[in-house]
């Protein structure tokens, strides 16, 4: 699709007016006028086509002339839970990268060594979709507030469960990813997880995994384990 | 490691001075002082730990006092032949996440649809340096001057030939790469590669891969496809 892409949340059917921010972008960025067609995104899988039918400086009003759903890319779903990072931009690049590169929820985690107490979830929803637009995807991934490991694995989390670990000799991220089953994976903030969450971690059914032997930052050992478990659920 | 590393191309022997600006990196950066203790990295395998003897606002002298080898990383070489962004930022951000990941040599590659002519080659050694140093690799990537595909051809490259390609229906990377053996692996950039440049790649050797369905910027196919050779050869 060759139309310029906008994020427009709920149902796309009928006559609707364009999220502020997006008839900002189509109008002052792209300087659309009405009658340009444009493509419109749930990220929920829906795709429409729309034409604009009316706009001023305070609203964009597109009609949808078709619609269509696209069915979600990976077979297994892949959900990433980081620790926050000191730099907020590190963790705001792992973020736009992991949805170019596909992810279905993401968790900011809050761990022992973890120093950020506030997030601007706003401001993260905004890069994801971003994102999302970019690389042409139809699905947006599910961002969580930021919460504790144990916030999190009462939420209900796939059986499959990794965290990355460099302490000890744990088996290779490859070795133990089974990449037809949803798979929950956690990555420690600077300086890592804890031995005694790494401990909790265990009894909780997290198996730990080494992403190799060199010291990767946070928001690299992010992208790279998501990277590699969708290039695996392609075989 | 926890001692400050520095990278000092060159026998790792004796008494030596560390080049200009690592020099001023201790020195102004974090403000060390003779007597303190540091690492040096040839950037070939050699880890070299050192005590500053003098130091004045020109040099930097270093007496070794100890030195060993680390072997490569990985069992096969990773080499990675990316087209030259229109964004420079793109293509430096894909130099130093590539070194964080792991790989050991890149080509920046001029295709029919590259359109920068020139290279700044010290400054991306720079950005090597500094993202070898961060995760405290002994190994620096061999970076090439900017070539096009028939130069790098002639270059000697390994048998394991792949190419990222969108169109048709290629195999997955996850089939066709086998970790066990060297490979190279061209991107490329911004419009991809041309059908021309697709059918003379298959001629040279070259096995077209699929990156998964999303449309991915150049440096994410890079540093995607990356991890994920590294982390497949950890099985």
């Amino acid at each position: 699709m060759a139309l310029p892409l906008f994020y427009c949340p709920g149902t796309l059917y009928g006559i609707l007016h364009l999220p502020e921010e997006e008839a900002h972008h189509a109008r002052s960025v792209l300087r659309l006028s009405p009658g340009a067609r444009i493509g419109l995104l749930d990220g929920k899988g829906t795709v429409a086509e729309a034409v604009i039918s009316t706009m001023d400086k305070r609203q964009l009003q597109v009609a949808i002339t078709s619609t269509s759903l696209r069915p979600r890319e990976r077979k297994a779903r892949i959900h990433l839970a980081v620790g926050l990072t000191k730099q907020m931009e590190r963790f705001e690049w792992m973020l736009e990268k992991s949805t170019e590169i596909g992810v279905d929820r993401i968790t900011p985690l809050i761990t022992d060594r973890t120093e950020r107490t506030r997030l601007r979830k706003d401001r993260l929803e905004r890069i994801l979709v971003g994102a999302m637009k970019q690389s042409q995807r139809a699905w947006l991934p599910v961002l969580d507030e930021m919460m504790t490991i144990n916030d999190l694995v009462d939420q209900g989390i796939p059986v499959q469960r990794l965290f990355g670990w460099c302490e000890g000799r744990p088996s290779a991220l490859a070795t133990c990813y089974r990449p037809g089953e949803d798979a929950v994976l956690l990555i420690g903030p600077e300086g890592d997880f804890t031995p005694e969450e790494a401990t909790m971690l265990t009894t909780h059914g997290f198996g730990a995994v080494s992403l190799g032997k060199a010291r990767l930052r946070t928001e690299t050992a992010a992208i790279s384990s998501c990277a590699y478990m969708n290039l695996a659920q392609q075989v």
